[in-house]
């Protein structure tokens, strides 16, 4: 599909490590590293085969390193392909990178091995797309869902359809050649069925788009309140207890996301919490508009009240000023319960509030219960087909809607050339999505956001 | 030497990568791994092989990843070993660790597979702090000191040698046990011309250290001058540049170390420089005692002079200052010497002043290559032996003294069991120095400061 030149990156993370790992995939790759390599012929080897030598350049050794040669067709990207462990120190990595690249190598662009997979039909673009989320993916259920993509998933069964309708659609359109002639090669009857069949197995998928955005982006959540209600505490209370869990085995603390915690493999990212972080709620002389507002941005809010300091008609005034609010789900949170008064108590008892102290950590779990139950998450089970992405999405509905064209069209009787239209654009979002169709912008936005050496 | 448990650590860089790295050593390191991978049955498999599968934690597929096979003795540690490469997730990671330690690896303690090579006799022990001083090299020439070290370097040398003054040991004190009877099996001349080899090939080493010490520990460097002489703009301007140099290919801009250059493969390490990072010299009000405080603190001493704002009377006054100081190399720059008048750019011409402006980033070049000849930087080739770490150096040290006793005695013909005490001392130091002789403190120190997965 393209020449294709010899690249290089570094695959492994930055900084001091152990060890780092330098991939580089092309053509020459194995030539370029036998040029430096010093131990054994690397041409002559085996592929999945590793080797113990020195990386030199000229007489200077850089480094002791073990070398893995991948030999076309089986690799990563299905070029040749080898993968170098050195030292993990950023001096070697530089070393070797400047020295491969002096052989012929030239450094490698962001995702660019992975949409070489993609390239050479290695995988479709879904499954490509999902390479970087799994990467990225932040919760043990995100991992589960990108990997489900990745080996697969919908976008094959996809493909197959897909291969099914273009075969309808040459039908339709050779009916078109005859012209006046009252020719139909394509039985109407098989060609609703088969639209029939695709809509059943996009439907599903694209109803799983609300679970899906948020399996992979979290639920924007906000802690709002009247000044003094706990909100900094109750923020810090949450996040302490998370940083204590996700730090257990040394090395996988993840790049710290501000603000988050997981629950039931969701992620809750706390928004807008630059007030609530400084130590005192002093500096909330925050005006009703701001609340407002912050409220807004999210899906989930927790609406605290200080127990110890609010009078019933002062909660119901706040009451009404919440039910104005919609679209997020609202988890009223009876704060300081430990100083509240029998009255007050029994007022919210009635009420569905959640009774905590913050302070006290008191009661965080029944909350978080709270909060999971609310936000009504589904177990995702190994095998659910869950869409993730906001791209595969629209592609899905805009599918969608052209069959259903196609559809009423068939209904109506209406002319071939109007059916053979909707037909092909719905094969033009489903090659979309499986990437039989790309542009070069499509393909750059995708893989730009990749990490160098995927 | 001892019953090796498995252990399991991720080996390459923390945080968001293409690739992670997941290493484990030890007796069952195969057969475990093989009990969470589904692709090839890994116990068949040769070593030095790769092998790409799934892992699963019982029905739940981990990742899709990559198993590197390696089989005990052809291992870095002697023992079984796998790697594991999954996609660069922290939760991948964590999963995949979670589930080997369920099937019965523990976590690796830092150092602890370098440690394992050593124990097994791979490597000695002066080979595996090289491991250590490689990863954290951050300078070629630091880079190339301790991978020569690692490769061998002068320890090997040095155990040739103990083994050769451990015979004369045995020698001397065999003569002992005859008591009273006037044997020598140790022949006197042959036992000085070693113990002199020895001296001959430890002296240099010892001297070596300074240098060693400059290549791995770096020039503590200070910039000093009257408020305004332009400090902190020639400290920015050094800096600037040295972070446009280290970051050309992507992922080995090494973790920043704050204040330091580096120039002819040294790094100067600007000490104390709090004060000079603030946008202007205001804050500078520090008396003498403080200015010689900090200038104390340094090996190499950059003395700033406002040229567009000094009597040469005032020069003369700092000066007979700067001559107060001892041990510090002091090399005295001219700044803002586009401002200066005549007579005073006559006055500095007749010294050795280096004439810059920090503020237009001129002569930054001659200012860089001064400090190179004044701290008189030998070139390191290939194969050079040279100390680097302090602890061998006092082995290297006391080695000599115990050896210069040996000689002495010989000198002075006292009696047998005095010179075997002094050669007892010296194969304890240089054993200490090579691992043969060793205690679990020892290690502990050195291998407790490795990274986990090394």
């Amino acid at each position: 599909m393209q020449t294709h030149d010899t690249i290089v990156a570094l695959a492994s993370g930055q900084g001091l490590a152990a060890i780092a790992l330098i991939r580089l995939s092309g053509h020459d790759a194995i030539a370029i590293t036998n040029k430096v390599f010093k131990g054994k012929d690397l041409l002559e080897q085996a592929s999945h085969t590793l080797h113990f030598g020195t990386i030199r350049d000229g007489v200077k050794i850089i480094d002791e390193v073990l070398v893995a040669v991948f030999k076309a067709p089986h690799s990563f990207t299905t070029e040749n392909a080898i993968e170098i462990s050195c030292h993990g120190s950023p001096v070697i990595v530089k070393e070797i990178i400047k020295v491969l690249l002096k052989n012929g190598a030239r450094l490698a662009e962001p995702g660019e091995f992975t949409k070489r997979a993609f390239l050479n039909g290695k995988m479709d673009l879904a499954q490509a797309e999902a390479v970087g989320d799994l990467i990225h993916a932040e919760t043990d259920t995100a991992r589960q869902v990108a990997l489900q993509q990745m080996r697969g998933g919908f976008s094959k069964d996809l493909a197959v359809l897909r291969e099914e309708l273009i075969h309808f659609a040459s039908l339709v359109e050779l009916e078109l050649d005859f012209g006046e002639e009252d020719v139909e090669f394509a039985k109407r009857d098989d060609l609703r069925n088969l639209v029939i069949k695709i809509q059943h197995y996009i439907t599903p998928l694209i109803a799983s788009f609300d679970q899906g955005n948020v399996i992979k982006n979290g639920i924007p959540t906000v802690i709002a309140g009247k000044p003094n209600s706990g909100k900094s505490t109750l923020l810090n209370a949450l996040l302490n207890e998370e940083r204590a869990i996700v730090s257990d085995i040394p090395g996988t603390t993840r790049d710290f996301i501000e603000d988050e915690i997981v629950l039931g493999g969701i992620a809750f990212r706390f928004v807008d919490t630059a007030g609530l972080r400084e130590t005192t709620d002093i500096v909330e002389s925050i005006g009703i508009e701001r609340t407002l507002e912050r409220m807004n941005k999210a899906s989930l809010i927790l609406y605290l009240y200080d127990l110890a300091n609010t009078s019933i008609e002062e909660i119901e005034a706040q009451e009404a000023l919440l039910t104005g609010l919609s679209g997020a789900i609202i988890i009223r949170v009876g704060n300081k319960v430990d100083k509240a008064k029998a009255e007050l108590l029994n007022y919210v008892n009635a009420k569905e509030f959640v009774l905590i102290s913050a302070a006290q950590q008191q009661s965080l779990g029944p909350l978080k219960d709270k909060i999971l139950e609310k936000v009504n998450r589904q177990e995702v089970k190994q095998g659910d087909a869950i869409v993730t992405s906001l791209r595969h999405y629209q592609q899905l509905t805009q599918t969608h809607e052209a069959l259903e064209r196609v559809l009423e069209g068939l209904m109506t009787e209406i002319s071939g050339d109007l059916i053979a239209m909707d037909i092909r654009q719905a094969l033009h979002y489903l090659g979309e999505l499986t990437g039989a169709i790309t542009t070069d912008d499509l393909l750059d936005n995708i893989f730009s956001k990749f990490c160098i050496g995927k």
